[in-house]
């Protein structure tokens, strides 16, 4: 009960790791990490080793909680996870055989601390700290409803709606609790949570956002993915299941189902764009499913051609199975720069008409005066593109030809993703011509929904079941979207009442 | 005469970006950049953008100082061009038409602030700003010649050297004392300073570092790379010549050749490691040089094997090579990480046993089962091989095939690459049959140097008089090492001395 | 109900104002400050000066809360007003005509940032944020409440425990729900508010700590002292009274007295140590207060002397006092550092034994030879006039008389005053022949307790009806203790039970 | 030789101690502090603490040198000695029991850090740190002189004048060094440096900045005022003497003149100003001089009134010696705060013409309806005067009367106090009279120059041999101004020639 339970100390680094303005690719919102049973104060290291493994699901601020002796140790920083928690102080400054992390993109301007997570709450039972990737569909009507309860927020993060309703609830058991919490959110999330005596992990009805079970030694691991299994050296043991959630205690880890089961309807943008090349989701290695898509793509969209050039890093996969499928050689026509900063200052009008290239510079020895197939993994606003394709032109190339490895993106996302509004998606606003003119390519092709599918080995798509999270591409969202219909519920009453007005 | 001519201004950021200990990559000092005659308070953002391209000649600090009617602006920072650099207030901090700016690695322990270039001096003739890519071997006889007449160096850079011999000068003219300082110096250099009036650049007799010449509209450009050129969008123009001294300003750019003139004989590491792929040295494209290196080492080292795997970023085009050539499939066995930190605290024993794989993760669906032919671009210590080749096995390869795509290493450096001593040179201590047993690989194979000359398309090396500079290959170094011989010689007289009295 | 209302950006300047650990004066926790009605975007600034004149009673951290449009700009910094809140760039940070700020000094280990005021919570009827001055007394009981109905904690201070009362109140209004939740603490408060549209003030049902009004110009202003008003420029219109409420809006202002009415009784140790000189308080000057209780201490504790010195600053007022009434002249025989930092360490053990002199000075000239009457406002451990006494008499004093201008401090505090525990209290510990040897001095004298109130021109104390809250001299609590009585009876109820245990 | 004699650790601090704008007050560049043969490690703490005991004379910017093993430790921060060298870990940072420091006010805007002192250089008989408290005035002429011989400087300092000249001297010994250097510097200084293993002092010629020489068991101190070795707790041993060189080493303190011996004549300002009054400088208690500066102005401006008030801190003794002369009681009629910043902004009109009271709060208790007697050091601009006497009227003060303890300040000085130009002197440029409604008081009297030596107890002023340096009342200049005299010269040449042209 008493109030020293909870020792805080964030010094803060407002050191951030900055966004190239050029880049329009879809972004996820997070990665989260635990640990329960390691070695004596090595849950924290642990944690920022699996962080750290996840750094590509964000980039703008991490956290960690670590408990030791019913106790919590919790830091947040701005930046990068090898800054903010690489140093050898670690274990003394976060103490604790459990811990749990987070690393995560900031969509809404606030990028402030208080957003970061893990999330922390001293509850009658003790503190609780939670990390979460996703989103939830009815966080504005719940956030509501709890402000009108009397409930005081310390972040505009969908996430301490969890932490309030865990505060809020009748329950006795902190696990029922959460439970009780989870039974009211709706939309995709991977939870992992400590408590002062367990970790407890919780992935969505529909398996929207991944989430891997590992064992390290005795200790039990729980990560978005399994490449922060393999950068901390734990074994796999299983995904966690959609609906699931795991309670992991000196008891053991015990699996619950608490609400009806649903068929699985895992994320497709994870394997198209998110996770990294290495990981396995469920079951299936994302390289080689990216490599499938690459193969599938050469074969929907052939073309004579002297060079296969990815968009690195994301489109290598694909464009080494596009070569191996259509035999044109794979060259790095363009090379990536690992040194990338805030947008630079561009220095005058002439330099400005040439392009700045600071992420991606065209490799004129490959390109000049070649047919290129240029490989990028999504298009999404289009602007990314043009310039590369300007680039590659003016290093020489005698032809582009255009392929996404994934399908058109016609329909914004409310699971984590973020994603421009449907007016700024390309693919939403012009048709397949217009697209390869306002591109400047020669041609253009997208893989196909079912050729998608297919190279995830699921069989074509089940219209009325589908396999896949996929309303990116097809419009078909999974869960109900609650705050948006309230909003434009509201909107259509605001509507309604002036056309009254109006006619009036 | 006014001590008001130079404004420094230097909001000192310790923001480091560490180096990965694992890494035992060799590694040059600098890079160099300058502008003269850009638009009005464009200089310094030029030079930004192209020490941002050249980032990758140095990480740990950058600089640059702008001219703007006859005054100085100078700011050294630790860091990122980036993060330095890029904002939008640079034009009003730095004004001027006409900048020169450094990116550095630091080999000797002093990562001061004080060590950071450009180096500046206010002159009798006004101030000088100077950038320097490269390695004096005469640095420590001519600071202790300077010292006993009276020079307080602010500095332990050698370059500091440099700017005290142009202020001794008895020269009338800055470009004559310049010439007169340079004249006194050895060693490999690649230089670029600012006057108040000019822009002068000089390449060492033997043109062992590089230095290209560009035109950015009406305004000149000197770099280390072309692909600095490309990034400001400037035309190339030529390579500064082996000996050439070249002095721009209102009168335009004016070519002195001072000293008698040698046969040019550049850097090979500059093709085998640090140069950028997109960079064209001397008239050659370093991608197609490293693919043709690959292509030789297939030709010199075949295997049977099941996939060609590149150690990332630097071994990919020799892999691609390789590849082509031999017909095995290549593929990105090895998945980089691009948010590398300091190195994490390994947490528990058991993890470290199992390896902590921070920058380098396996790709399990790509190696389990397969032999694997694993292309580096070059082995120093062996130490990052061998956690390399374990994480491969570990991974599930059947084989792995070590293939080093520059001859063995066998000899240090004194030209500006931060290399081990020679007891730590693998290749130097142990034969080829024990080096391959330490790596833990199935086979071994080096490119021969005969191989290397080859992939440049310079013919067979010539024994009396070698088209490049191979020291580290083959002990023969391009000029006198001064300060060895005395160090050497002093070592050898206390030897003298120490053997008198023993026999006494 | 957007959750736009609220911006926040807290530059968190960790930039720490030191301790002295030799200074064992009491401290005050806190004072507030607020304006409403002020030209545009001034708000901040305006609260700005008189944090700054209120600096006195809270140095380690401050904050500011401004309202512009009916939303909320925070910030929250640790170190001095100026620092924090001294730029040109406030009205743009931080815009509004109404503000409200607090400066305090932490007394729980506790100086997270999260721990500085003002606080703000978001409710049903928009955004409040509060500026709290005191200590209540029933904290843990409502805190512990609270919490076990789901309350979640963003810190550790009693401040917050008010902003949940008023977000869980069932009053419709912002100001019932206000005055419902002061309802329910009890202790000494001084409290003001902001919500979207008005400003609230408070002072607890004893007028422990104080509160002032003042105007200007149209603005209303509230402040914990007089000093603040002056520096702001603005006129002192009325003491806030006991237990009064007051709520300033676009209707001007109106008085509430919510609660039965009690006697007042400020706080006996404003004017012997807290308040500013300068500050009028409840009607009397403090720095006539002061002298008057040097005159009083001269009438009780006389003594043959040559000079009276000062404890500079606070003992000043005092000794100016005695010397007029005592005729001995007053000397300037200790000077005060006002380069204050935290404490330097002690080179060696020669240096320690003659002691490290940081803030206080003796001065040589004043003090050889002589025999000194040493004035200080009280003494609390003792430990700081000891080691005063000694260097005076290093100095060459003859002889050493201390005075202290308070009665002997024999009781701690509850009500928002940072003093050690009765066993650290000399006076509770020692009798007065002890203290004199334990001081080193010739002799000592403190004032009386009838001879403060008689200095305050309040007639003798009336026992029964005490005039002022002087628990700390008398030990007559002027409410009821609730946190204390709980945790007694824990530990008593414990006790018994360990009782019955034992005797079982 | 080697380059590893220097070890440099500059944590850059850009903490700055902001200067209250309002304050036109004189003020001193610099205090210096040594200490040689200290307990191992004890240097650099013991001139800390000297250091903070003489930050009124400077509080810009601090540094350190200490000496160990003939390695030198530099430490240069802007901000106060206490925040730069408080730490405990400063023994480990700057180990040896030998070290220089220097706390600095920078006039010219040049507050780099590369200005900060101790200055060091690496000769070739190792190296040197030298803190220097004074103002050449051939600076301008020897620095143009060293650079025409290629002298490369690091500041803009004069110090570094020094510097070059000991680098360039043709002795062989250091000491020889040092005083032919000393030997071409012509103005005002007090010198401490550190070489390997010495420690020398110098004090010009003149003696006009102070210099004491100190022990502290076996070590020797040299600082500019002996409160710095009351704080460090040294034993003061003498004044070093006008035109003296000390040097201590293991063969103890050799004193040298080397220099034709002139009368000494000190400088007048560290009297009336600048020393702390608990020093004794030149035989002479500050304060007691400052007290008898208070009754010679009591008796040369006597006027009937009811209190006598100092502006505080440094009119305080003078204020107490006009008090006790006239019989008029000593009030603290004007609050000083503690907690000084930037300044403020003013947040609206109407508080601006209420003036901003920020560093001085009038008390009204003790003004209100008095004829008030109010005594400064000294007026320079007269719009700090002005501003106070403003708020004392408002405070309801009946009548206001001026009384400056130092005479009329009529020429700008050169020897190192940051003083305005002639025509921003108020009395250069005023008469009395108008003075007097300039100020808007109802009277005004300054100190005579006569009266000011009697305070000094040195008879009146021999206007042959002035006894003290007092240029600034008298403008007789004690030395040549050989920069000035340049400066002038050519800008008569400049007229001259000018006027030529005009009649042509």
């Amino acid at each position: 009960m008493s109030r020293l339970e909870h020792c805080i100390a964030e010094p803060v680094v407002h050191r951030e790791h900055f966004r190239d303005v050029d880049d329009d690719r879809p972004r996820l919102e997070c990665g989260v990490c635990g640990v329960w049973g390691a070695e004596p104060d090595a849950g924290s290291a642990i944690v920022a080793l699996g962080l750290h493994a996840l750094q590509h699901r964000g980039q703008e601020a991490c956290g960690i909680a670590s408990v030791h002796e019913a106790r919590f140790y919790t830091e947040r920083h701005m930046g990068l996870v090898g800054e903010a928690f690489g140093g050898a102080d670690l274990p003394r400054r976060m103490p604790g055989s459990a811990a749990v992390g987070h690393t995560r993109y900031s969509t809404a301007g606030g990028s402030f601390l208080r957003n970061i997570q893990p999330m922390f709450a001293d509850l009658d039972q003790g503190g609780i700290a939670i990390a979460h990737n996703g989103n939830l569909t009815n966080f504005k009507y719940l956030h509501s409803q709890l402000v009108s309860e009397g409930a005081i927020f310390q972040s505009t993060s969908d996430s301490e709606v969890i932490l309030h309703l865990i505060a809020r609830s009748r329950k006795a058991k902190i696990v029922d609790r959460f439970i009780d919490a989870i039974g009211r959110i709706e939309g995709g999330y991977a939870l992992v949570c400590q408590t002062r005596s367990k970790m407890i992990g919780a992935r969505d009805p529909l398996g929207i956002r991944p989430l891997v079970l590992g064992r390290l030694g005795d200790a039990w691991v729980l990560a978005s993915e399994t490449c922060a299994l393999d950068t901390i050296g734990a074994e796999f043991v299983r995904d966690v299941e959609n609906g699931e959630v795991v309670v992991i205690d000196h008891d053991g880890l015990r699996s619950e189902k608490p609400f009806p089961q649903k068929a699985a309807r895992p994320c497709l943008f994870e394997y198209v764009y998110f996770s990294r090349p290495d990981s396995i989701l469920d079951g299936k290695s994302v390289y080689e499913v990216r490599k499938r898509m690459g193969r599938q793509l050469a074969r929907e969209h052939a073309v004579e051609a002297d060079v296969v050039v990815p968009v690195p890093d994301s489109g290598v996969p694909a464009a080494l199975g596009y070569a191996q499928e259509s035999g044109i050689p794979y060259e790095m026509g363009i090379i990536r720069s690992h040194y990338l900063g805030r947008t630079f200052i561009q220095p005058s009008q002439g330099a400005r008409q040439k392009g700045v290239r600071m992420k991606h510079s065209p490799n004129k020895a490959v390109l000049a005066g070649k047919r290129v197939v240029l490989i990028d993994d999504s298009i999404v606003r289009g602007t990314t593109s043009v310039k590369l394709v300007r680039a590659v032109r003016a290093a020489g190339a005698a032809e582009v030809h255009l392929r996404s490895a994934s399908p058109p993106i016609l329909y914004p996302d409310f699971y984590g993703i973020d994603m421009p509004e449907r007016d700024q998606l390309i693919a939403a606003n012009q048709s397949l011509e217009e697209m390869r003119a306002y591109l400047e390519v020669d041609s253009l092709g997208f893989l196909s929904v079912d050729g998608l599918y297919g190279a995830l080995e699921a069989g074509p798509r089940d219209p009325d079941n589908p396999q896949y999270t996929d309303h990116y591409f097809t419009g078909e969202y999974p869960t109900r979207l609650l705050d948006r219909e309230i909003e434009e519920g509201g909107r259509q009453e605001a509507n309604r009442q002036l056309s009254l007005l109006v006619s009036a």
